[in-house]
Protein backbone atom coordinates (compact mmCIF):
# COMPACT_ATOMS: atom_id res chain seq x y z
CA UNK A 1 0.00 0.00 0.00
CA UNK A 2 1.08 3.60 -0.50
CA UNK A 3 1.72 5.77 2.60
CA UNK A 4 -0.79 8.42 2.63
CA UNK A 5 -0.36 12.07 0.92
CA UNK A 6 -0.95 14.86 3.15
CA UNK A 7 -3.75 17.10 2.71
CA UNK A 8 -4.06 20.47 3.96
CA UNK A 9 -6.76 23.32 3.69
CA UNK A 10 -5.93 26.45 4.68
CA UNK A 11 -7.73 29.87 5.06
CA UNK A 12 -7.91 33.30 6.87
CA UNK A 13 -11.35 32.40 7.89
CA UNK A 14 -13.54 29.33 8.50
CA UNK A 15 -12.37 26.98 5.88
CA UNK A 16 -15.20 26.01 4.15
CA UNK A 17 -14.57 27.04 0.56
CA UNK A 18 -11.32 25.51 0.69
CA UNK A 19 -12.55 22.12 2.23
CA UNK A 20 -15.43 22.41 -0.12
CA UNK A 21 -13.13 22.78 -3.63
CA UNK A 22 -9.99 20.39 -2.24
CA UNK A 23 -12.48 17.30 -0.84
CA UNK A 24 -14.32 18.03 -4.55
CA UNK A 25 -10.61 17.90 -6.39
CA UNK A 26 -9.69 15.10 -4.43
CA UNK A 27 -12.61 12.96 -4.92
CA UNK A 28 -11.98 12.75 -8.29
CA UNK A 29 -8.70 10.48 -7.58
CA UNK A 30 -10.60 7.48 -5.83
CA UNK A 31 -7.66 5.24 -5.70
CA UNK A 32 -5.30 7.51 -3.67
CA UNK A 33 -4.68 8.01 -0.11
CA UNK A 34 -5.45 11.38 1.70
CA UNK A 35 -4.75 12.82 4.81
CA UNK A 36 -6.54 15.62 5.44
CA UNK A 37 -5.95 18.34 7.90
CA UNK A 38 -7.50 21.95 8.21
CA UNK A 39 -5.88 25.11 9.34
CA UNK A 40 -8.95 27.46 9.34
CA UNK A 41 -8.11 31.69 10.85
CA UNK A 42 -5.09 31.75 9.29
CA UNK A 43 -4.87 35.48 9.90
CA UNK A 44 -1.48 36.72 10.19
CA UNK A 45 2.02 36.44 8.68
CA UNK A 46 2.97 34.57 12.16
CA UNK A 47 0.38 31.59 11.53
CA UNK A 48 1.02 31.66 7.76
CA UNK A 49 4.48 30.79 8.73
CA UNK A 50 3.55 28.71 10.92
CA UNK A 51 1.34 26.64 8.66
CA UNK A 52 4.13 26.65 6.03
CA UNK A 53 6.43 24.73 9.01
CA UNK A 54 3.53 21.90 9.04
CA UNK A 55 3.30 21.36 5.71
CA UNK A 56 7.40 21.04 5.65
CA UNK A 57 6.73 18.68 8.81
CA UNK A 58 4.23 16.55 7.01
CA UNK A 59 6.44 16.22 3.96
CA UNK A 60 9.57 15.30 5.84
CA UNK A 61 7.21 12.19 7.20
CA UNK A 62 6.32 11.00 4.48
CA UNK A 63 7.89 11.01 0.85
CA UNK A 64 4.72 12.45 -0.95
CA UNK A 65 4.65 15.95 -1.54
CA UNK A 66 1.66 17.46 -0.02
CA UNK A 67 -1.05 19.21 -1.25
CA UNK A 68 -2.45 22.77 -0.54
CA UNK A 69 -5.70 23.63 -1.01
CA UNK A 70 -5.44 27.71 0.11
CA UNK A 71 -7.91 30.52 0.25
CA UNK A 72 -5.76 33.15 1.96
CA UNK A 73 -6.44 36.27 0.23
CA UNK A 74 -3.45 38.18 1.90
CA UNK A 75 -0.01 38.84 -0.38
CA UNK A 76 2.53 38.55 2.24
CA UNK A 77 0.56 35.32 4.07
CA UNK A 78 -0.13 33.81 0.25
CA UNK A 79 3.81 34.75 0.00
CA UNK A 80 4.98 32.65 3.18
CA UNK A 81 2.60 29.41 2.48
CA UNK A 82 3.77 29.31 -1.45
CA UNK A 83 7.85 28.72 0.48
CA UNK A 84 6.73 25.69 1.79
CA UNK A 85 7.77 23.80 -1.35
CA UNK A 86 4.44 21.90 -1.69
CA UNK A 87 1.42 21.85 -4.51
CA UNK A 88 -0.21 24.81 -3.25
CA UNK A 89 -3.33 25.44 -4.89
CA UNK A 90 -4.13 28.82 -4.52
CA UNK A 91 -7.52 29.72 -5.42
CA UNK A 92 -7.93 33.24 -4.74
CA UNK A 93 -4.92 33.84 -6.64
CA UNK A 94 -5.11 31.64 -9.62
CA UNK A 95 -9.33 32.94 -10.16
CA UNK A 96 -9.05 36.50 -8.92
CA UNK A 97 -6.01 36.86 -10.95
CA UNK A 98 -8.45 36.00 -13.90
CA UNK A 99 -10.91 38.64 -12.80
CA UNK A 100 -9.27 41.81 -12.13
CA UNK A 101 -7.36 41.35 -15.88
CA UNK A 102 -11.27 41.58 -16.97
CA UNK A 103 -12.78 43.77 -14.28
CA UNK A 104 -10.15 46.46 -14.34
CA UNK A 105 -9.16 47.05 -10.83
CA UNK A 106 -7.83 44.70 -7.74
CA UNK A 107 -10.63 43.01 -5.16
CA UNK A 108 -10.72 44.10 -1.79
CA UNK A 109 -9.12 41.42 0.17
CA UNK A 110 -11.42 41.16 2.76
CA UNK A 111 -11.26 38.11 3.89
CA UNK A 112 -14.28 35.24 4.81
CA UNK A 113 -16.61 37.86 3.19
CA UNK A 114 -18.47 34.99 1.57
CA UNK A 115 -19.08 33.03 4.82
CA UNK A 116 -19.83 35.86 6.76
CA UNK A 117 -22.70 37.85 7.48
CA UNK A 118 -21.73 40.43 4.56
CA UNK A 119 -24.75 40.49 2.80
CA UNK A 120 -27.05 40.40 5.76
CA UNK A 121 -29.88 39.60 3.93
CA UNK A 122 -29.10 36.54 2.35
CA UNK A 123 -27.96 35.87 5.35
CA UNK A 124 -30.90 36.85 7.44
CA UNK A 125 -32.97 34.77 4.85
CA UNK A 126 -31.40 31.93 5.13
CA UNK A 127 -31.78 31.82 9.23
CA UNK A 128 -35.12 32.71 8.74
CA UNK A 129 -35.29 30.02 6.11
CA UNK A 130 -34.28 27.38 8.29
CA UNK A 131 -36.41 28.81 11.43
CA UNK A 132 -39.51 28.08 8.61
CA UNK A 133 -38.10 24.49 8.18
CA UNK A 134 -38.58 23.84 11.38
CA UNK A 135 -41.76 25.33 12.15
CA UNK A 136 -43.25 23.51 9.12
CA UNK A 137 -41.98 20.27 10.05
CA UNK A 138 -43.74 17.11 9.62
CA UNK A 139 -47.33 18.56 8.91
CA UNK A 140 -46.86 21.56 11.69
CA UNK A 141 -47.45 25.30 10.35
CA UNK A 142 -50.00 24.41 7.89
CA UNK A 143 -50.59 28.32 8.24
CA UNK A 144 -47.46 28.81 7.13
CA UNK A 145 -47.93 27.07 3.52
CA UNK A 146 -48.84 30.56 1.98
CA UNK A 147 -45.15 31.60 3.06
CA UNK A 148 -43.67 28.50 2.04
CA UNK A 149 -41.72 28.40 -1.34
CA UNK A 150 -41.55 24.53 -1.47
CA UNK A 151 -43.97 21.79 0.51
CA UNK A 152 -42.21 18.63 0.09
CA UNK A 153 -44.50 15.13 0.33
CA UNK A 154 -43.91 11.95 0.51
CA UNK A 155 -43.98 9.26 3.65
CA UNK A 156 -42.61 9.26 6.86
CA UNK A 157 -38.77 8.86 6.79
CA UNK A 158 -38.70 9.41 3.07
CA UNK A 159 -36.05 12.06 3.89
CA UNK A 160 -38.32 14.95 4.02
CA UNK A 161 -36.97 16.73 6.91
CA UNK A 162 -33.08 16.35 5.51
CA UNK A 163 -33.93 18.02 2.52
CA UNK A 164 -36.23 20.47 3.64
CA UNK A 165 -33.37 21.88 6.36
CA UNK A 166 -30.49 21.64 3.60
CA UNK A 167 -32.43 23.84 1.11
CA UNK A 168 -32.79 26.08 3.73
CA UNK A 169 -29.24 26.43 4.46
CA UNK A 170 -28.06 26.44 1.22
CA UNK A 171 -30.65 28.29 -1.06
CA UNK A 172 -32.73 30.31 1.96
CA UNK A 173 -35.77 28.80 0.19
CA UNK A 174 -38.70 28.35 2.80
CA UNK A 175 -39.40 24.39 3.19
CA UNK A 176 -42.32 22.84 4.54
CA UNK A 177 -42.85 19.44 4.61
CA UNK A 178 -45.84 16.96 4.81
CA UNK A 179 -46.12 13.26 5.86
CA UNK A 180 -47.97 11.15 3.78
CA UNK A 181 -49.69 8.64 5.62
CA UNK A 182 -52.37 5.70 5.52
CA UNK A 183 -55.27 8.27 6.77
CA UNK A 184 -54.38 10.08 3.73
CA UNK A 185 -54.91 7.31 1.61
CA UNK A 186 -58.50 6.30 2.48
CA UNK A 187 -59.25 9.60 1.32
CA UNK A 188 -59.42 10.23 -1.97
CA UNK A 189 -57.40 13.10 -3.97
CA UNK A 190 -54.89 15.82 -2.08
CA UNK A 191 -54.91 15.90 1.87
CA UNK A 192 -57.02 19.59 2.69
CA UNK A 193 -54.29 21.31 3.92
CA UNK A 194 -52.51 20.76 0.45
CA UNK A 195 -55.38 21.31 -1.85
CA UNK A 196 -54.65 25.01 -2.45
CA UNK A 197 -50.60 24.96 -2.87
CA UNK A 198 -50.34 22.53 -5.66
CA UNK A 199 -47.85 24.33 -7.77
CA UNK A 200 -45.68 23.90 -4.59
CA UNK A 201 -46.00 20.48 -4.06
CA UNK A 202 -42.95 18.28 -4.55
CA UNK A 203 -43.09 14.44 -4.10
CA UNK A 204 -39.91 12.28 -2.42
CA UNK A 205 -40.17 8.69 -3.06
CA UNK A 206 -37.42 5.33 -2.82
CA UNK A 207 -37.14 1.89 -2.88
CA UNK A 208 -39.07 -0.07 -0.19
CA UNK A 209 -36.18 -1.80 0.26
CA UNK A 210 -34.04 1.42 1.37
CA UNK A 211 -36.96 2.69 3.49
CA UNK A 212 -37.45 -0.75 5.53
CA UNK A 213 -34.12 -0.59 6.23
CA UNK A 214 -34.24 3.30 7.55
CA UNK A 215 -37.46 2.03 9.41
CA UNK A 216 -35.78 -0.70 11.13
CA UNK A 217 -32.94 1.77 12.72
CA UNK A 218 -35.76 3.45 14.29
CA UNK A 219 -37.92 0.89 15.41
CA UNK A 220 -36.61 -2.70 14.76
CA UNK A 221 -39.05 -5.26 13.89
CA UNK A 222 -41.97 -3.42 14.15
CA UNK A 223 -44.81 -3.07 11.30
CA UNK A 224 -43.94 0.34 10.88
CA UNK A 225 -40.64 -1.11 9.55
CA UNK A 226 -41.86 -3.52 8.11
CA UNK A 227 -41.16 -4.62 4.27
CA UNK A 228 -44.89 -5.27 3.07
CA UNK A 229 -45.45 -1.95 5.56
CA UNK A 230 -43.00 0.01 3.78
CA UNK A 231 -44.10 -1.49 -0.34
CA UNK A 232 -47.30 -0.38 0.08
CA UNK A 233 -47.43 2.68 1.76
CA UNK A 234 -44.82 3.40 -1.14
CA UNK A 235 -47.25 2.75 -3.72
CA UNK A 236 -50.19 4.27 -2.59
CA UNK A 237 -48.43 7.54 -2.37
CA UNK A 238 -46.39 6.88 -5.16
CA UNK A 239 -50.28 6.54 -7.06
CA UNK A 240 -51.56 9.66 -5.25
CA UNK A 241 -48.69 11.90 -6.73
CA UNK A 242 -48.99 10.55 -9.99
CA UNK A 243 -52.46 11.27 -10.14
CA UNK A 244 -52.30 14.32 -8.55
CA UNK A 245 -49.25 15.47 -11.10
CA UNK A 246 -46.48 15.94 -8.38
CA UNK A 247 -43.30 16.13 -9.59
CA UNK A 248 -41.47 13.18 -7.61
CA UNK A 249 -38.26 12.68 -6.59
CA UNK A 250 -36.51 9.47 -6.23
CA UNK A 251 -34.20 9.59 -3.07
CA UNK A 252 -32.61 5.80 -3.25
CA UNK A 253 -29.41 6.84 -4.84
CA UNK A 254 -29.46 10.33 -4.34
CA UNK A 255 -27.78 12.44 -1.35
CA UNK A 256 -29.90 15.24 0.37
CA UNK A 257 -27.88 17.79 -1.66
CA UNK A 258 -28.64 16.39 -5.36
CA UNK A 259 -32.03 15.74 -3.77
CA UNK A 260 -32.49 19.34 -3.08
CA UNK A 261 -30.53 20.64 -6.29
CA UNK A 262 -33.23 18.60 -8.74
CA UNK A 263 -36.28 20.13 -6.44
CA UNK A 264 -34.51 23.79 -6.56
CA UNK A 265 -33.77 23.31 -10.90
CA UNK A 266 -37.50 22.36 -10.76
CA UNK A 267 -38.85 25.44 -9.37
CA UNK A 268 -36.74 27.62 -11.44
CA UNK A 269 -34.78 26.30 -14.28
CA UNK A 270 -32.11 28.60 -15.34
CA UNK A 271 -32.12 31.65 -12.46
CA UNK A 272 -30.32 31.96 -9.33
CA UNK A 273 -31.08 33.84 -6.81
CA UNK A 274 -28.60 36.44 -7.06
CA UNK B 1 -24.42 52.80 -13.20
CA UNK B 2 -22.99 50.30 -14.61
CA UNK B 3 -24.74 47.04 -15.89
CA UNK B 4 -24.67 44.02 -14.27
CA UNK B 5 -22.30 41.46 -15.50
CA UNK B 6 -23.87 37.79 -16.37
CA UNK B 7 -22.41 34.51 -14.28
CA UNK B 8 -22.45 31.28 -14.54
CA UNK B 9 -22.90 28.58 -12.69
CA UNK B 10 -22.43 25.36 -14.54
CA UNK B 11 -22.04 21.90 -13.35
CA UNK B 12 -22.92 18.77 -14.82
CA UNK B 13 -24.17 17.46 -11.26
CA UNK B 14 -25.87 19.91 -8.32
CA UNK B 15 -23.61 22.58 -9.23
CA UNK B 16 -23.04 23.38 -5.44
CA UNK B 17 -19.63 23.41 -5.59
CA UNK B 18 -19.06 25.83 -8.58
CA UNK B 19 -22.17 28.01 -6.90
CA UNK B 20 -19.58 28.22 -3.48
CA UNK B 21 -16.13 28.67 -5.50
CA UNK B 22 -17.88 31.70 -7.52
CA UNK B 23 -19.62 33.43 -5.14
CA UNK B 24 -16.89 33.24 -2.63
CA UNK B 25 -14.74 34.71 -5.71
CA UNK B 26 -17.27 37.66 -6.25
CA UNK B 27 -17.60 38.68 -3.01
CA UNK B 28 -13.91 40.38 -3.00
CA UNK B 29 -15.31 42.59 -5.56
CA UNK B 30 -17.94 44.15 -3.68
CA UNK B 31 -18.77 47.41 -5.36
CA UNK B 32 -19.57 45.21 -8.82
CA UNK B 33 -22.77 44.50 -9.66
CA UNK B 34 -23.29 40.65 -10.87
CA UNK B 35 -26.41 38.76 -12.04
CA UNK B 36 -25.89 35.04 -11.07
CA UNK B 37 -27.44 32.05 -13.62
CA UNK B 38 -27.09 28.80 -12.47
CA UNK B 39 -27.33 25.97 -14.77
CA UNK B 40 -26.90 22.24 -12.93
CA UNK B 41 -27.43 18.78 -14.35
CA UNK B 42 -25.64 19.81 -17.43
CA UNK B 43 -24.37 16.24 -18.40
CA UNK B 44 -24.64 15.97 -21.85
CA UNK B 45 -22.52 17.58 -25.07
CA UNK B 46 -25.41 18.84 -25.92
CA UNK B 47 -26.58 20.53 -22.83
CA UNK B 48 -23.11 22.24 -22.78
CA UNK B 49 -23.57 23.55 -26.41
CA UNK B 50 -27.00 25.12 -25.00
CA UNK B 51 -25.31 26.16 -21.98
CA UNK B 52 -22.73 27.84 -24.05
CA UNK B 53 -25.29 29.67 -26.47
CA UNK B 54 -26.72 31.18 -23.25
CA UNK B 55 -23.77 32.77 -21.86
CA UNK B 56 -23.76 34.31 -25.86
CA UNK B 57 -26.85 35.19 -25.43
CA UNK B 58 -26.59 37.21 -21.90
CA UNK B 59 -23.19 38.50 -23.43
CA UNK B 60 -25.23 40.10 -26.75
CA UNK B 61 -27.39 41.31 -24.26
CA UNK B 62 -24.79 43.05 -22.06
CA UNK B 63 -21.93 44.77 -23.11
CA UNK B 64 -19.82 43.03 -20.26
CA UNK B 65 -17.70 40.03 -20.94
CA UNK B 66 -20.03 37.32 -18.60
CA UNK B 67 -18.44 35.13 -16.49
CA UNK B 68 -18.59 31.61 -16.06
CA UNK B 69 -17.08 28.98 -12.86
CA UNK B 70 -17.60 25.23 -14.24
CA UNK B 71 -16.94 22.34 -12.70
CA UNK B 72 -17.70 20.26 -15.50
CA UNK B 73 -16.03 16.93 -15.82
CA UNK B 74 -15.93 15.83 -19.53
CA UNK B 75 -13.13 17.11 -21.47
CA UNK B 76 -15.43 17.30 -25.02
CA UNK B 77 -18.10 19.48 -22.90
CA UNK B 78 -15.74 21.58 -21.18
CA UNK B 79 -14.35 22.53 -24.51
CA UNK B 80 -17.90 23.35 -26.04
CA UNK B 81 -18.54 25.86 -22.87
CA UNK B 82 -14.83 27.10 -23.54
CA UNK B 83 -16.05 28.14 -27.05
CA UNK B 84 -18.58 30.75 -25.94
CA UNK B 85 -15.57 32.95 -25.35
CA UNK B 86 -16.85 34.62 -21.93
CA UNK B 87 -13.93 34.45 -19.44
CA UNK B 88 -14.36 30.59 -18.04
CA UNK B 89 -12.98 29.83 -15.09
CA UNK B 90 -12.65 25.84 -15.77
CA UNK B 91 -11.96 25.41 -11.83
CA UNK B 92 -11.81 21.20 -12.84
CA UNK B 93 -9.59 21.62 -15.87
CA UNK B 94 -6.25 24.04 -13.83
CA UNK B 95 -6.56 22.42 -10.58
CA UNK B 96 -6.92 18.72 -11.42
CA UNK B 97 -3.84 19.48 -14.42
CA UNK B 98 -1.34 20.50 -11.63
CA UNK B 99 -2.63 17.63 -9.32
CA UNK B 100 -2.44 14.99 -12.13
CA UNK B 101 1.20 16.65 -13.07
CA UNK B 102 2.02 15.12 -8.76
CA UNK B 103 0.04 12.04 -9.03
CA UNK B 104 1.28 10.70 -11.84
CA UNK B 105 -2.35 9.45 -13.88
CA UNK B 106 -5.10 11.13 -14.46
CA UNK B 107 -8.07 11.28 -12.66
CA UNK B 108 -11.39 9.37 -13.20
CA UNK B 109 -13.67 11.74 -14.25
CA UNK B 110 -17.06 10.33 -12.82
CA UNK B 111 -18.98 13.34 -11.93
CA UNK B 112 -20.15 14.52 -8.96
CA UNK B 113 -18.47 12.37 -6.56
CA UNK B 114 -18.09 14.61 -3.78
CA UNK B 115 -21.58 16.14 -3.76
CA UNK B 116 -22.92 12.29 -4.11
CA UNK B 117 -23.46 9.46 -1.66
CA UNK B 118 -19.54 8.04 -2.96
CA UNK B 119 -18.43 7.21 0.76
CA UNK B 120 -21.59 6.15 2.01
CA UNK B 121 -20.03 6.36 5.59
CA UNK B 122 -19.49 9.50 5.73
CA UNK B 123 -23.10 10.63 4.26
CA UNK B 124 -24.54 8.14 6.35
CA UNK B 125 -23.34 9.97 9.46
CA UNK B 126 -24.26 13.77 8.31
CA UNK B 127 -27.42 12.18 8.33
CA UNK B 128 -27.74 10.59 11.09
CA UNK B 129 -26.13 13.70 13.00
CA UNK B 130 -28.92 16.27 11.58
CA UNK B 131 -31.54 13.27 13.21
CA UNK B 132 -29.33 13.76 16.09
CA UNK B 133 -29.23 17.55 16.16
CA UNK B 134 -33.43 17.40 15.99
CA UNK B 135 -33.69 14.85 18.98
CA UNK B 136 -31.31 16.30 21.19
CA UNK B 137 -32.54 19.96 20.18
CA UNK B 138 -33.36 22.40 22.96
CA UNK B 139 -32.74 20.08 25.89
CA UNK B 140 -34.28 16.92 24.87
CA UNK B 141 -32.52 13.76 24.27
CA UNK B 142 -30.57 14.25 27.54
CA UNK B 143 -30.42 10.54 27.37
CA UNK B 144 -28.21 10.67 24.14
CA UNK B 145 -25.51 13.51 25.46
CA UNK B 146 -23.11 10.48 25.92
CA UNK B 147 -22.99 10.43 21.95
CA UNK B 148 -22.74 14.11 21.68
CA UNK B 149 -19.70 15.74 20.13
CA UNK B 150 -20.81 19.13 21.40
CA UNK B 151 -23.26 20.62 23.32
CA UNK B 152 -24.43 24.16 23.01
CA UNK B 153 -25.42 25.98 26.22
CA UNK B 154 -27.11 29.70 25.89
CA UNK B 155 -29.67 31.41 26.61
CA UNK B 156 -33.25 31.17 24.18
CA UNK B 157 -31.99 32.57 20.63
CA UNK B 158 -28.93 32.72 20.67
CA UNK B 159 -28.35 30.70 17.76
CA UNK B 160 -28.22 26.98 19.14
CA UNK B 161 -30.67 25.44 16.92
CA UNK B 162 -28.77 26.61 13.18
CA UNK B 163 -25.07 26.06 14.59
CA UNK B 164 -25.60 22.37 15.62
CA UNK B 165 -27.57 22.16 12.49
CA UNK B 166 -25.10 23.13 10.38
CA UNK B 167 -22.34 21.50 12.08
CA UNK B 168 -24.26 18.09 11.62
CA UNK B 169 -24.73 18.65 7.54
CA UNK B 170 -21.26 20.35 7.42
CA UNK B 171 -18.91 18.27 9.63
CA UNK B 172 -21.19 15.46 10.82
CA UNK B 173 -20.61 16.01 14.29
CA UNK B 174 -23.70 15.14 16.53
CA UNK B 175 -24.35 18.45 18.26
CA UNK B 176 -27.21 18.65 21.46
CA UNK B 177 -28.21 22.15 22.45
CA UNK B 178 -29.48 23.04 25.52
CA UNK B 179 -31.52 26.35 26.51
CA UNK B 180 -30.15 28.42 29.87
CA UNK B 181 -33.41 29.49 31.29
CA UNK B 182 -34.10 31.66 34.66
CA UNK B 183 -34.54 28.62 36.42
CA UNK B 184 -30.92 27.64 36.12
CA UNK B 185 -29.63 30.62 37.35
CA UNK B 186 -31.56 29.96 40.35
CA UNK B 187 -29.48 26.94 41.53
CA UNK B 188 -25.79 27.64 41.91
CA UNK B 189 -23.43 25.72 39.33
CA UNK B 190 -24.54 23.72 36.31
CA UNK B 191 -27.77 22.02 35.54
CA UNK B 192 -27.31 18.77 36.45
CA UNK B 193 -27.86 17.15 33.50
CA UNK B 194 -24.78 18.85 31.63
CA UNK B 195 -22.42 17.92 34.79
CA UNK B 196 -21.13 14.37 33.51
CA UNK B 197 -20.60 16.24 30.24
CA UNK B 198 -18.31 19.48 31.25
CA UNK B 199 -15.77 19.28 28.37
CA UNK B 200 -18.17 18.78 25.88
CA UNK B 201 -19.62 22.16 26.23
CA UNK B 202 -19.67 25.29 24.55
CA UNK B 203 -21.55 28.56 24.90
CA UNK B 204 -22.66 30.93 22.98
CA UNK B 205 -23.78 34.72 23.61
CA UNK B 206 -24.49 37.51 21.98
CA UNK B 207 -24.92 41.51 22.12
CA UNK B 208 -28.52 42.48 24.64
CA UNK B 209 -29.58 44.64 21.82
CA UNK B 210 -29.20 42.31 19.18
CA UNK B 211 -31.05 39.03 21.15
CA UNK B 212 -33.85 41.57 21.89
CA UNK B 213 -34.79 42.11 18.41
CA UNK B 214 -34.21 38.48 17.80
CA UNK B 215 -37.19 37.95 20.39
CA UNK B 216 -39.23 40.74 19.07
CA UNK B 217 -39.46 39.26 15.65
CA UNK B 218 -40.88 36.20 17.41
CA UNK B 219 -42.98 38.10 20.47
CA UNK B 220 -43.36 41.69 19.78
CA UNK B 221 -43.42 43.55 22.91
CA UNK B 222 -43.31 40.63 25.43
CA UNK B 223 -41.28 40.52 28.83
CA UNK B 224 -38.98 37.85 26.76
CA UNK B 225 -38.22 40.27 24.50
CA UNK B 226 -37.40 43.17 26.40
CA UNK B 227 -34.31 44.76 26.62
CA UNK B 228 -33.74 44.20 30.29
CA UNK B 229 -34.44 40.64 30.32
CA UNK B 230 -32.28 40.12 27.46
CA UNK B 231 -29.97 42.29 29.42
CA UNK B 232 -30.47 39.86 32.53
CA UNK B 233 -30.70 36.70 31.43
CA UNK B 234 -27.27 37.20 29.25
CA UNK B 235 -24.84 38.61 32.23
CA UNK B 236 -26.16 35.55 34.12
CA UNK B 237 -25.66 33.32 31.62
CA UNK B 238 -22.22 34.86 30.85
CA UNK B 239 -21.34 34.96 34.73
CA UNK B 240 -22.31 30.86 35.19
CA UNK B 241 -20.46 29.70 31.56
CA UNK B 242 -17.38 31.83 33.21
CA UNK B 243 -17.51 30.41 36.12
CA UNK B 244 -17.43 26.62 34.75
CA UNK B 245 -14.50 26.93 32.58
CA UNK B 246 -16.83 26.81 29.26
CA UNK B 247 -15.39 28.03 26.22
CA UNK B 248 -17.89 31.05 24.57
CA UNK B 249 -18.44 32.04 20.90
CA UNK B 250 -20.16 35.46 20.43
CA UNK B 251 -22.90 35.44 17.89
CA UNK B 252 -23.56 39.13 17.61
CA UNK B 253 -21.32 39.66 14.48
CA UNK B 254 -20.84 35.84 13.15
CA UNK B 255 -22.51 33.95 10.71
CA UNK B 256 -23.58 30.30 11.42
CA UNK B 257 -20.67 29.14 9.57
CA UNK B 258 -18.07 31.26 11.28
CA UNK B 259 -19.57 29.69 14.87
CA UNK B 260 -20.01 26.41 14.11
CA UNK B 261 -15.97 26.73 12.21
CA UNK B 262 -15.06 28.13 15.39
CA UNK B 263 -16.59 25.82 17.86
CA UNK B 264 -15.52 23.07 15.46
CA UNK B 265 -11.88 24.31 15.62
CA UNK B 266 -11.83 25.06 19.56
CA UNK B 267 -12.72 20.81 19.25
CA UNK B 268 -9.38 19.59 17.47
CA UNK B 269 -7.50 22.13 16.74
CA UNK B 270 -5.53 20.77 13.47
CA UNK B 271 -6.78 16.97 12.62
CA UNK B 272 -9.51 17.21 10.41
CA UNK B 273 -11.81 13.86 9.04
CA UNK B 274 -10.97 12.85 5.78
Amino acid sequence: MTPARSVFFISDHTGITAEIIGKSLLSQFPDEAFASVSLPFVDTLEKANFAAQQVREAWRQSSLRPFVFSTLTDPGARAALDACGALVMDIYGHFLGMMVGEIGYPPEPLRGRFHGMADPNSYRSRIDAVNFALAADDGLGLEKYDRADVILVGVSRSGKTPTSLYMAMQYGLCVANYPLTPENFEQAGLPKSLEPHRAKLRGLTLAPERLAQIRAERRRNSPYAALETCRDELRQAEALMRAEGIPVVDSTHRSVEEIAALIKHSLAPTRADS
